[in-house]
């Protein structure tokens, strides 16, 4: 196209200028990523989506994995018995509490190992004791059952979660929604943290309902603060809170174009709201859509076209009581009005933008601006502080 | 296959024996076209599917395309933001006259040229005034939008018509008929020329309503009068008229295998009718389906795997009143019984032809015979005188 | 995968240890074969499924073929034209008795020999009596209707079929099923003679019924006798009669897991199913599903992700009145029970297994484990004695 060169210029401005490098060589790794990043804790679903007892097949990364909850507690092995490959998750059996046992052949496996324990149809086979499933290490926190994908040990879920959301006295709904959207997770993750995107929220129903101010946002225009990434803690970037807002007021063909809601003029708040990314995949909107809460996201790999899209709500609480109001003001409010009537339209943006960067080269063919510092510097971060690339199950070795 | 050999002779038959050159080599570019070919005029569509002020995203040659009526005219531009390449058409949105908004995040471009001319987002970004879109320069005429699809300047429209199109006294009817069908764009342009597929037309309904003789077309045996190439004129094939006829009358096993109607026997009109096809890829079908009417069609490459098909009707007229007449005639009393009753038969072989062409090779497996003769000589003549082969979109360069 | 190593001494014990080769090359061909083996005999379907001067489009290895019957025989040629490559099943159109002619241009084939023997539209072709479509030889026996597909002179097709299938006083319902399942046909006939996957069926309403012992079969515990590979006769396994049985009985966690039933306890009968794989593929369980019936399968490949399933009964009968008797009860009584409520157990696994070995490696990443020496011992007799290896059409061969 006859307009690339016109827009280094512009890139120049969305990518730092602490190295002069202009290529997008600091985005590679993430550039191969279409299946995430190995080595992460990723939330998988609901507590309340796994009663006690009960199994659940869900892909995550291209990994086909097995949920079963024990005395309460989650466990996580490879959905595919090791024997000839079929997902127990098509009729999950289980004789025994901590096992499962493959419909197809009895092969018999601990759900806390993944060892092979026995072989109904051949009970003194020599690969009982032998044979693994990989087995993932789960953590189950405020209401959300994480798995740590990867071959590490597993580092510290603290360190691959949004700021704050372990806090106990953060009361995190229950009720979130998971949807599967047909778009590669890293389109969601920066419309998640888009400076600008909020442009298409404009009419939304929830706007004219909460009269929360256009933007919801304002956005850095330097580098300074939108990275955070100190030793120890997660890693991520913040869109910017008390900069330039991206409120617009401009001029086509005469015509003045101008933003509905103002902070402090027709709204009935005039807080900014702080919207972060973070290692692997996770956002946070501060606060939203209430003055007093937050929302949490997270864009799961699920494959290289689609990926869970989760979203919740927490808010500060000092008792039970006030959480389960909470909870209730959230399901009965806002949910539908958030889930369906805001958030679906990031849902449309995500899935119009699949086509140009799977079959049209989008990530050398985009023309990043200004606004998209933020997501400039969420390729950087994510290039440099990933802990391995996702590969596609199967193309890792041969016999 | 065994039957290669043995066919190579018909082969001979069927292509000119102006250099002895057997091998397919002389229509290599043609084979290479699955999207079509560049730097042409192609119909996009009928005037009355745009009303002033409208938008309208179509794909034409793989390319994803935005058209807009402003004060009558059409115009249009890459169908997809230059910033993250969403289709415009998705949600098309228009703040002033000239100019489409993405209803992303508020990139516009002015639709007379392609410049992006404000960022509703981001005013005073440095990207404005210096990204383009790809525009399309678009004519219309007789009812139809144009589009030329290519980095040349545009040549003249009518080089790229079917000759006597754009004649004055010639009336035609804009309600014609567009489809989608599932086959590649060449496999339909050369059923449309085919000398003898007319015999799939033998019990069509219109054949009996019409009692227009069968064959529709004779055609040519040798190579003179087949090509139509002169310097600065429009290129094509003719099928032949007064020549061979492809009357049928054959005994197979015995029995006695003949055409129902005839020249001159039980049809009232002995009149020929001539076919031809031109580049880039247009019909035209000389008198039908009434002795005073023509047949123009269109096969525009949409992907490799489909085609827009366009099919609509001409008269010669004296005045308006004439012209009006044979609109509604053609609504009332034609259309249905040639778009959906004969034309369906022509749909249903190319649609029955693409696994052939697609998936086993049959660019190279199949077997032409002597009425194939145009086909041959349409290959060669496209193979020489396209301006271009397209190439997919995100194929052409890296950064 | 961390198990690979830990399995290896299971795979000694389930391949033969006969040369002490535990690498998986004795499998190489089979491995290679997604689209079956060529120069063998294949069931096309049941000789009901085609009346006398009908015609059948199927298609066999990834082959078009059509079918016709003429005088009572049928035929067998490629279904597709050698002039464009449109299947002739798309609309079968006979003028005479021996002959098909293409709906789309009247190309006219002999279905005795492939020939072409007339051009409707162009009676004089020289192409005629010159191009010849591939023929297949076809038998038709008890009921079934069988092509050899490949290039060499046709094999005797009982070399091809499971032993005893052409006794004289076999009686073949002629009321047994063809289904496509959406698994590649290795997956199936692996299955098919499976020596422990009979734990699937545990909750079969058949064996409720039938009061049949389980497991239907025992298996070999080494190499001797499994393998059935004398010079001119059928080559195939046997998974064995006799020897050790999978009936189960186990503990889980301490939890008593067995079989619910087991040979002369709480089922009317203590003999032994003896269940036997042949090549190409078919499959013969005997007895089944009553204690004087057999049943035989085939599992012929459609393309390299789906199969013809076909599934009858046989029994030795002495006179035509006690076959149709037979006939009748499977029709009655038996053929919902086994075909709806038994097999399709089989069909559900075979297609669990598809996303394994199509996408994730499968081949290669499986474990077998002790009763799978017979799948072991299958893989390498097909290795050895399949008579070629089919490949994609089109794939073959440039101009």
């Amino acid at each position: 196209m006859a307009h690339q060169a016109e827009s280094a210029k512009e890139d120049e401005t969305a990518r730092p200028a602490d190295g002069g490098d202009l290529s997008r060589r600091p985005w590679r790794p993430y550039f191969e990523a279409s299946l995430g990043f190995r080595n992460h804790w990723y939330p998988a679903f609901f507590s309340r989506q796994l009663a006690e007892g009960e199994c659940r097949g869900q892909v995550m990364l291209g990994e086909r994995i097995l949920f079963k909850r024990i005395d309460g507690r989650v466990y996580a092995i490879e959905d595919r018995c090791a024997h000839r490959g079929v997902p127990f998750s098509v009729r999950p059996e289980c004789y025994t509490k901590n096992t499962i046992s493959c419909w197809y052949h009895g092969f018999t496996y601990d759900l806390r190992t993944g060892a092979l324990v026995a072989i109904i149809t051949d009970p003194e086979s020599t690969l009982i004791g032998k044979v693994k499933l990989r087995s993932y290490p789960v953590e189950e926190h405020k209401n959300l059952v994480f798995a740590f994908i990867g071959d590490e040990a597993p580092h510290p879920l603290i360190l691959d979660l949004q700021p704050g959301f372990l806090d106990e006295d953060l009361a995190i709904s229950p009720n979130g929604e998971q949807e599967l959207v047909k778009s590669n997770w890293r389109l969601a993750a920066e419309n998640g943290v888009d400076a600008s995107h909020i442009y298409i929220h404009r009419n939304s129903a929830l706007i004219n309902v909460a009269r929360r101010p256009l933007p919801l946002a304002s956005y850095f225009t330097t580098r300074e603060g939108m990275v955070i990434d100190k030793e120890g803690a997660p890693k991520g970037v913040i869109k910017g809170a008390g900069r330039k807002t991206s409120i617009w007021e401009t001029e086509i063909e005469g015509v003045k174009i101008e933003s509905q809601y103002r902070p402090g003029i027709n709204t009935d708040s005039s807080s900014a709201t702080d919207t972060s990314l973070w290692l692997p995949c996770g956002l946070k909107v501060n606060p939203f859509p209430r003055a007093d809460t937050m929302q949490f996201e997270w864009y799961v790999p699920n494959d290289e076209q689609s990926h869970h899209y989760i979203v919740t709500w927490g808010k500060r609480v000092q008792d039970e009581h006030q959480a389960e109001q909470f909870f209730r003001e959230m399901d009965v409010v806002w949910k539908d009005l958030v889930v369906h009537k805001f958030n679906n339209e990031d849902v449309i943006a995500r899935e119009a933008m699949e086509h140009f960067y799977a079959d049209e080269d989008g990530w050398n063919q985009e023309h990043l601006y200004r606004p998209d510092m933020v997501i400039a510097e969420w390729r950087r971060l994510a290039s440099k502080h990933n802990r391995g690339i996702q590969r596609k199950p199967g193309t890792k070795a041969g016999v």
